[in-house]
């Protein structure tokens, strides 16, 4: 076995979920992250936690819901196994990205809605996801194989205790300020973020960060004001999205074209009012992703740039009791910080050309 | 996909485990069993029952128990899946028979009793194991992998209700009789089977049978007398015994020799003292095993066969609050009932030379 599949599976036991002895563990295996699945069970059984391994399948799950009617009954037992656990790590790295592309939006969806209360109980366990390499998800990359092994495990199996105290900074950075503006060449953007927090996410549960890689530092903007060009494209519905452009005035969006894809732009802006808004304010910190992979648990991570997310805001971020933006979608829209760009909070240059001023390099 | 990988999943859901709209399917898939898993899964969307799909992979188990100590903590989140499922379907079918071959028993051992309360819950639901045909099961019988499909379709894709009629007529000849003698060339044993009820086990829950394939009658016999020779050769503890002969007085094995694994034999019979005696009496029915593969699964089930377990008896066989003998093991032994040999029911033949008395051909 790959000597990084091990290490993979240290990290995402020790560092990202902190798994105790005796804890009880459900470990979610997508189709393709057996070599994962046997490494983490390793660790799982070294510290003498328990362990039930589900199978996270998305053929399975296809054939299950295409042959279902749009009825739903709510799952007892999934929801019954999740609140005994303790720990829930979800495996992915499939077979087939576009595995379930012939089930209808609307049963997906139904399907969802009735496993809630199964999401919810899973979702108030140490829950952390992280992804296997596989074939397909290099494919879906546009890389060979072992240069995405390479690039996930870049990312993966980083020194996370020390990219956790650098984001720290920007972290107090971000819960002192109140007003953020970003400048880059086709970018000049003001957010407000007075009585926001800002989250440390460095993939762990200790962080309230439950992705693995992550690497970014992340808050809830508000009264957006201006426009923001994002350079890095992504998929939408399954549809390109290309020098997204959004023009924003009182919060809200009141312009927008894109290169590529701006029907489906316009789509998402259309979903609800709140689609219209930003829910998200993300600084990408994690130096191992160098490239877009066409994978947003990648690429907002990206070290040198910034996401913003139309929609649904994060609870983490709000004072007690607020509810920020709402939306039934949150979709991060990614642009580069390089050469000419500007991070600012509260007037001062927190970072310049990709740099932070806590960087060697950084100019003031 | 194979129309008898559809075919299996159809017999598996709706004879075997009699799954209604809204049941509660948990559903655990080994390794190589994936195919039959995505149909399986069409069956249950069509039924609209729930699913959830848990991953039975030898390698991660092995991982998990070589990394572990000998102390095991119970696990609530599996005891508590299986208390809310209605139906457990186990879909055998691994890669590798002998994964697991490097874990001490001992560290098994610990782990299945730390894991007795969800077994009971499991066995509480409507369970059935199956398994499906993977290159690894073809190996260890010795067959080519596609001979090895039809070995396996033409065992599981019967004709069950009619079979099931069939096994009824020996389950009223064996309930209704007292004694029981079996002969054949290097046979001749006389069995007690009174106030012993017979089980019909027909593949199907509603039966009281818990196989995919099944097709055997088994009850529970006392007072074992004279010698009985089993041809079907079988593997105990990784050992091949072939040709074992045991002979029996006041039901107890007083003397035993074997062509092959007599060492293992000696082991078996020594491990307590219900190991000396017999706990099972079956006769195979299934006439779509034609062969032995070295799979008790299906040897056992083989028409023409009968087979004797050393070691515990089940329940189901014996009178309400009597407890019938007693052991950790359960081996069954399995002797051909071809040219020859009889069964005898309080004297009267009910098989003579692999024929039941119902059947073509049968010589009163």
């Amino acid at each position: 076995m790959d000597d990084r599949i091990r290490a993979h599976a240290e990290t995402l036991v020790d560092w990202s979920a902190r798994v105790d002895p005796g804890d009880e563990v459900v470990m979610r295996v997508a189709e393709g992250a057996h070599d994962l699945a046997v490494a983490v069970a390793a660790e799982l059984g070294a510290r003498g936690a328990t362990l039930l391994a589900t199978y996270g399948s998305d053929e399975v799950t296809r054939a299950y819901l295409r042959a279902h009617d749009d009825e739903f009954a709510t799952p007892d037992a999934e929801r019954a196994l999740y609140e005994e656990a303790d720990v829930y790590l979800s495996l992915g790295g499939g077979r087939n990205t576009t595995a379930t592309a012939d089930v209808p939006g609307e049963r997906q969806g139904a399907y969802a809605r009735a496993r809630e209360d199964a999401r919810e109980a899973r979702m108030a366990t140490d829950w952390v996801s992280t992804v296997h390499p596989t074939r397909s998800l290099a494919q879906a990359a546009g890389m060979s194989y072992e240069a995405y092994q390479d690039f996930v495990y870049d990312a993966v199996l980083r020194d996370w205790e020390s990219l956790a105290d650098e984001m720290g900074q920007l972290k107090d950075v971000l819960d002192a300020g109140s007003e953020v503006r970003l400048v880059t060449e086709d970018t000049d953007l003001t957010l407000s973020i007075e009585n926001r927090t800002a989250v440390n996410s460095a993939a762990s549960v200790a962080y309230d960060s439950h992705n693995l890689p992550s690497g970014e530092v992340f808050t809830a903007p508000a009264d957006a004001e201006g426009h923001v060009t994002f350079d890095v494209p992504i998929t939408v519905q399954g549809r390109r999205l290309r020098d997204a452009r959004l023009v924003f005035e009182d919060g809200q969006v009141v312009d927008f074209s894109a290169a590529e894809g701006e029907d489906a732009l316009a789509a998402l802006l259309d979903t609800d009012a709140g689609a219209r808004r930003l829910g998200e304010l993300g600084v990408g910190m994690n130096r191992g992703i160098t490239r877009p992979t066409d994978s947003v648990l990648f690429d907002e991570k990206m070290a040198g740039t910034v996401h913003l997310a139309i929609g649904r805001a994060y609870d983490a971020c709000l004072p007690a009791g607020e509810s920020g933006n709402e939306s039934a979608v949150h979709t991060d829209l990614i642009t580069r910080m390089d050469e000419g760009s500007r991070l600012l909070v509260d007037g001062e240059v927190i970072q310049r050309d990709g740099l932070f001023r806590w960087a060697d390099g950084f100019e003031s």
